[in-house]
């Protein structure tokens, strides 16, 4: 399609999407500068603005959830949807929640001086402008929003169409907050249209006004954010999370570590897909293991050494260790050894969490010490991947790449630094 | 063009470009674990083969030269490609320095533990796989392959088709050393062919296996990979820094730190390109400073308000200010202030490196806070923009980008990390 044909609504569409950029840009030069006070005063008014709409914001919720039955969604994702008093509330106090967390801006990360007497600091800022491409839920209109405003980022929120009255009457309680306290609107925008197209423009970059893409969702949006994007992307692919129970594990910590990594949330990245278990200890502790996972409604995938210890388990494939379930389904494989476990893991993990269930430590720091995802736990369940548990309070996700943030991304990893450089008139030789 | 007509060879340059990778992938799984005296063993090693190999490195350097004086290159570029014993015998000492910097890697970066008894630690780990793209310098292979050695990275460099046989040449020295410490020899390789669709791949991130990459070069270098790049890119775009000469400025500093920002050498990214200087100290002050610098053979373009204090300054245009013109050219502009100069310096920035020259206290922390470049310096010259300065050993390069490093790029900033959570049986609640 040259220029000459190319539909009025594709130039406007451009148009306004660089508007949002320019906008933005402009808006995080005034967050970057504004004190933190004032950024936790929009956050605590976002909150009382959110219950004081509830309302209107359960009335736009019946508007998505009418188009989503029209459409007969999955209930998984209706449920994802729907919003009632509870959940207005719950968003409120995420807010609450995020706006108490320490001012992660103007920390002095290092700080040293030079023989010639410069004296040089790192010191924390924010990012810039993030934009963020989620899917269905609405609350991270809310949650999103929030982290990028307490970490002193102006951000662009692109939503699902199908939470679309959902997410504009959350982000109407945002800028009513930012207009409350004289901070730009612009500081929290979401995409004004739920043309797809508009994520192309996002992708981007926007004439260089995004400095980072971050997409919340499932293995589509991620696959096509890290195809088109011209921006950097923190974002995470799968978690294929392993458990590895040693030869030396205590057999109920192993029972009950792997139930949990399993069972807990079935549909978390953090859930643990594969169970590996030494051949040493499997003829007494896999029969355990299964029992309580099977108790819980769990299937099992198991290779020939597992099935001929548990006859009844089903047969495992190639593809089963490179899938991420996301469902109460557990692959299981009995290895020689730690070397062996470590080799699968290298082969079939996505780099997310894996966890080693053993009483020698040895064998721990091995494990440790020697893969390479961004969460490796000893005795414990894969289920704490999790920004909450790693008490850095409200995560926007886990990242799976291995530039600038990895594992929870919380406020701290959405931002940046900068280098003060204090002299004395100092000429470089 | 469908596969039935594209030709062998651009189908066999994918095969060849992806087992690089997968080769790159491999070997960074063994440098991550491999011990900081090996990887020290191998740069001394290193250091040793280039000074053995001397002869061949400027046998191999004669050819590249052969062909540059056939295509008539520029003299600055023939200067940039041509070694000679001084020149060998300086990459054998880089490597050496590079050698003799700390380990950056397995420094437990924080450690706290949760009320749950879950211990936390964030431990420094290599990036993985990093591809440098670089033009005509040929001391590039060596100091690249170095820093990504030292810190545990796998590479693949790919440089400029000028600089071939000698790049090839230093490349050999360093795999000789690989292979006497029982490394693995792709942990640096070179791209084999100067065949331009060779990056292209690179760019595309050889099926998932290269982590980031770093160009080093001219701007269309840089453009280009901003442009292609499906992996993360570290690299810096312009560095068109500014000297800002304030009211209460101690004139000979001010005289002083503005010609060796802008003359020390011209031609690198730190250099300044444009003063500003306030209305208050103008008339007294920049005759002085533009004396001095006019002495030392610099061109001056200035505004209305600097013209008529000097009237045989070059009249500055619009561009000027966009201009970074790596030369003995400065663009400079009379301001009514600080306000003016933070705007102009927002406006027209690349956000490198800046300075304030001032005696008021008051005035430098609101330039050093207020600004948002990757450098601020107050009463020092923008020349120090530079890792060797900052003490951070040899750099890759000054980023400009605002994700995973700012400002100059050294072995730390070549790292990623990982977490390593201790337990002692926790489940998730």
């Amino acid at each position: 399609m040259n220029a000459n044909t190319r539909p009025v609504t594709a130039d406007s569409l451009a148009d306004s999407m660089h508007a949002l950029g320019r906008a933005a840009r402009a808006a995080a030069g005034v967050l970057a500068r504004c004190s933190a006070a004032q950024r936790d005063q929009v956050l605590a008014d976002a909150a009382a603005a959110l219950r004081a709409r509830r309302a209107d914001i359960l009335e736009a919720n019946a508007l998505d959830l009418e188009a989503a039955d029209r459409n007969a969604i999955a209930p998984a994702m209706r449920d994802r949807l729907l919003l009632d008093e509870a959940r207005v509330e719950a968003i409120a106090v995420a807010l609450e929640q995020i706006r108490a967390l320490p001012d992660p801006l103007g920390h002095v990360l290092a700080d040293w001086t030079r023989p010639n007497g410069l004296r040089i600091q790192r010191v924390r800022v924010p990012l810039g402008v993030i934009g963020i491409i989620y899917e269905s839920r609405p609350n991270v209109t809310a949650d999103a929003g929030a982290l990028c405003l307490k970490s002193g980022n102006a951000v662009i929120l692109r939503g699902g169409s199908e939470s679309w009255h959902s997410s504009r009457a959350i982000h109407e309680a945002l800028v009513a907050a930012l207009r409350a306290n004289d901070l730009p609107e612009a500081a929290i925008q979401m995409v004004p249209t739920p043309d797809r197209a508009a994520v192309g423009h996002l992708l981007s970059g926007l004439g260089g006004t995004v400095d980072v893409i971050v997409p919340r969702g499932g293995k589509n949006l991620i696959a096509r954010v890290q195809q088109d994007a011209r921006v950097p992307v923190i974002g995470h692919l799968e978690g294929l999370c392993h458990v590895y129970v040693h030869a030396a594990a205590e057999p109920e910590m192993a029972r009950e570590v792997v139930f949990n990594a399993k069972m807990r949330r079935t549909g978390i990245c953090g859930a643990a897909e594969t169970l590996l278990i030494d051949a040493a200890c499997a003829p007494t502790l896999l029969p355990q293991i299964a029992a309580r996972l099977q108790g819980g409604g769990c299937e099992l995938r198991g290779d020939d050494q597992a099935r001929a210890l548990m006859p009844g388990m089903g047969v495992v494939s190639e593809e089963d260790w490179r899938t991420e379930y996301l469902d109460a389904v557990l692959s299981v494989r009995v290895v020689a050894g730690i070397d062996e476990a470590l080799a699968h893991i290298r082969e079939y993990g996505s780099g997310h969490t894996e966890s080693i269930i053993t009483a020698d430590a040895a064998a721990a720091e091995r494990f440790l010490g020697e893969l390479d995802s961004a969460i490796l736990l000893h005795n414990a369940s894969t289920q704490f991947a999790d920004g909450g548990e790693f008490g850095m309070g409200a995560e926007i996700g886990i990242a799976t790449g291995r530039i600038h943030a990895r594992g929870p991304v919380g406020v701290e990893q959405l931002t940046s630094f900068k280098y003060v450089v204090r002299g004395s008139g100092q000429t470089r030789p």
